[in-house]
């Protein structure tokens, strides 16, 4: 059940990427049909991203469908996960992170040598600020990843009425969305340490034509930023008496 | 009871101002990356915040989930609340609407700096009318508050089946995307005194970076046009014997 | 239940024609907040129009909800209503297209006068063609309504499940959204002599701010062929034994 | 019963062109009011146009709804077709897709002599990479419909329970969207030989004004690939027991 667990969660993070990392280089790349596909697309994409990747995390087996370290940290402190599966559970989504943005990367094969912008391309696989201003960054990520993690404690607390199935991932999905429209503005909206990371290390090993840099200075933002948020949305939905 | 109502109406309420208001700072604010995200945008995540303020406040206990003064009149017309209730409801979420405006101020603090436009930076917290006529914007708010609470009575009517759990909110949240496309042209839709007046408040006391004033002569039309509005639906309902 | 629903219907189409007509005034009228918000804003308004519309039908005692003439002509092909009743019930719906239209005016009342383009304003109204050709304008407008009427019998096909209570109202919004971006191009998809004909009376009668003809010699084009292709969506259904 | 499932599938294949090729030729012909409605209408339409596809078959005896030679391959391979059934399915589909694009160029008939730009005409149509490199746009299609098939298998395994009558296949649409906003950047993600071989042979033969080649050296790039895509996916769904 562990394995599953961990292969649900690795094959599910790498959908998740797929599709997201894949919309921002539609939009980004010289030469997509999709370029300038506008803030629209790139925040219902990663909505629909997180949908279709709980569908696959969950039919194979992980039945949290969780695809980011920050959400299995939440589901630790309530007991869902003991520390040593907290940890095997995010290194399978880091590494299906690394995965999905491989696959980005050949989907769009020929289009990153016609693309110049070199913080552009590593964009389509990571965050950066909009203002590089790094408590100001982690605040805005530590903001965005808590109402994401208290939301979903709000969408899924057993005081409501249980959802149809095939609903919830829908519903997430939307928050994912919405999310992205309304707290995106500043850094991005990483709120997943695996979703930052996993990509950016493929940025640094990929032969991608004509790549520049992978920031690592600042990736220790979108990693430790959102683990921070899920950590305060615990406690304040503890003392909401939520659980 | 009545305080899990009033936390809940709290809390939803903040989570519908941190999405809404966050929609706003992303498309509006200098070096945003959702700058100029467009209409679309704005109107979606307005929907999508009351969809998931309305989770928020009845997980916690708050089983109306009303976020709006406005909507709670309507319900103390039909005897859900008492008058006293409907005053510290109405408290509660204008309160929540504060505080997330406030969570709004500091996710997007490094951007308050770099925006030149007062008014434009006053727009992300409160409504202001496109042709200031206060008779004319008086009957906008009027207007799309009536719809709002007539389309919900309509929608939640128990004449019509229940709906699947989880589904209400998401439909509520379409009605609210919906009016902002449609009706939200000349004032803004706030169609909700505690959506506006609430991060008014916020407005005049946060030390936001190059504010100018909070437009108190325009404050009172969308409190008092949208309970007007409200009130007429009530009573087109009663007379149309939908309760 | 005859008397419920001729109301259900003439409010339905209200509903319909506020959000309809309103995302119209939104996009084209002088400093509108929404102004050129785009045609994904114009398509899913009127999709989520005809969504709302349904729910106000059903729950004030219209339960076919049809909100449109041609799709009362089709149910009244099989059976569903007599034809006076098909008559009483597309003039309810054309007199609740021009209330309305009505409500639109009100609420957007200061921008007439600000905006110069009189066929634009017309436009708010009524549909009119990209390329003035009648045979052509009719067949876009009955290939358009075929599609409408076609697609609603394959929904609501009880050969299919029953959806959930709810759902049913925002998949044929769904389809409104999809129709209205695919097939809208040539004539703005009115499929609904309600749709058009109310409005456009509308626009004759009330004193809107340098308003200029309302097109009388191509108002029989939406009232014929919506009624034409519903008409031979139903023959279609008939062959394909879907009753 | 296989009667009936060559006619669904011939039928829901037209709808799905019929709202497919309409947002293309919406978004492109010289004078359509929807002409640069963008890439999120171009992505949502084709997502509902495979939606109310799927509607379409299902009430019309095809209980798979596949819509798509790709897909059907996939269910052939897991014994839901006999290859006969296959190839049958495969042409009730293609012909399905002429049969749409004809409808499309109908409504759109006067507009065709109006945009000057040949290869705008033939993209309403049929796809063509951005970058013409055979590899590269072989290994996009087959990505785009290696995920297309990969997250079908997720959606509706039977490991998940049942979703609510009417919702799977607007999740399907949800999919279909997203693949187009992530993956169709580099080929316009055909993922579906009879979605462009058929109207591929549509602007062969109609007489479409001003039109020019079809392109058929690129004709058998979203034929081929998307097959070896669905292949690929049977093959990893089974790896992954997840049949």
């Amino acid at each position: 059940m562990m394995f599953d667990n961990l292969l649900g969660e690795f094959l599910g993070t790498m959908v998740l990427i797929v599709f997201g990392a894949g919309v921002c280089a539609c939009n980004t790349l010289t030469k997509s049909k999709g370029q300038n596909g506008g803030w629209i697309c790139i925040t219902a994409a990663w909505g629909f991203a997180v949908t279709l990747g709980v569908y696959t995390a969950t039919t194979l087996g992980a039945p949290q469908g969780d695809l980011n370290p920050a959400v299995t940290l939440g589901k630790t402190l309530i007991g869902i996960y003991s520390v040593p599966q907290f940890f095997a559970t995010s290194i399978a989504q880091i590494l299906g992170g690394i995965l999905g943005a491989a696959i980005v990367w050949l989907a769009y094969l020929p289009h990153w040598a016609e693309t110049e912008d070199k913080s552009a391309k590593l964009g389509i696989f990571c965050t950066a600020p909009a203002i590089r201003n790094y408590p100001a960054n982690f605040l805005c990520e530590f903001i965005a990843t808590f109402f994401l993690m208290f939301v979903i404690w709000m969408i899924f607390s057993n005081k409501v009425g249980a959802m149809p199935a095939g609903l919830g991932p829908y519903i997430v999905g939307i928050l994912i969305w919405a999310l992205g429209m309304s707290l995106g503005g500043p850094t991005g909206y990483a709120m997943n340490p695996a979703r930052d990371l996993g990509p950016r290390i493929a940025h640094a090993i990929l032969p991608i034509a004509g790549k520049g840099g992978s920031d690592w200075a600042y990736a220790w933002i979108p990693v430790l930023a959102p683990l921070a948020g899920a950590f305060a949305a615990y406690v304040v939905a503890m003392a909401l008496n939520v659980f």
